[in-house]
């Protein structure tokens, strides 16, 4: 078992959120723990970031969601192909554009993630070989 | 506390792996734990995905590492703006192509995880609103 302590949370308004990041203009902070704020250094506004978070409302896994119906999809999928909440470990992704830093607070634009969201790690996007 | 438990394994010959995926044409198979194997229905040849995965060979984070030296860079930056095993939370994140899927196991290119290594999520790679 792997033990993950959240490095922060989501601070948001937004009470409705959509559910893919690349569907959302919504803007929300990323509050981070101030001993971790040194390592928020390097990052700019206009810099696209990979948040891992943790779905904290997904309720415990179950065997029969190993297939999901998405929405606006007619048939099932693997819960590995798509992006569901419900998922055996409750680990979500967004990649967002950083509009601010200061000091500890990181304000975003594309959230998908519910205010009080517990943030697990921000890495850089890094499309490919390119 | 976010308690997490291994979906699956990395099985690898290779004993030296590239730092990133993005450089990296190794071989290697994802092993899933049978349970899960439903999860995978969906996935195929040609597929990206993104693994989530644990760096389960790094030191405990201390405090001096919220800034880094990376390879090929002359200067420090944020432990948040670089890809190292060495942060807060042990998590791993890479962009694999998927070359077979055979039951529990899915076989991928871009492998930069050594052997062992706990898989903690398998999720479409998405690269944005297009």
């Amino acid at each position: 078992m792997v033990e993950i302590n959240p490095i922060g949370y989501v601070r948001s308004v937004h009470s409705n959120v959509p559910n893919h990041w690349s569907i959302s203009d919504l803007e929300a902070d990323l509050v981070i723990e101030p001993e971790y704020t040194g390592g928020l250094a390097s990052i700019q506004p206009g810099d696209r970031i990979v948040v891992i978070f943790e779905f904290h409302k997904s309720p415990p896994f179950t065997g029969d969601k190993l297939t999901q119906k998405p929405p606006h999809r007619d048939h099932k999928k693997g819960v590995f192909s798509i992006c569901s909440p419900k998922r055996p470990n409750p680990l979500g992704l967004s990649v967002l554009e950083v509009l601010k830093v200061d000091g500890n607070v990181v304000t975003v634009s594309g959230i998908d993630m519910l205010d009080g969201t517990p943030i697990l790690d921000i890495k850089p996007h890094i499309t490919g070989r390119d």
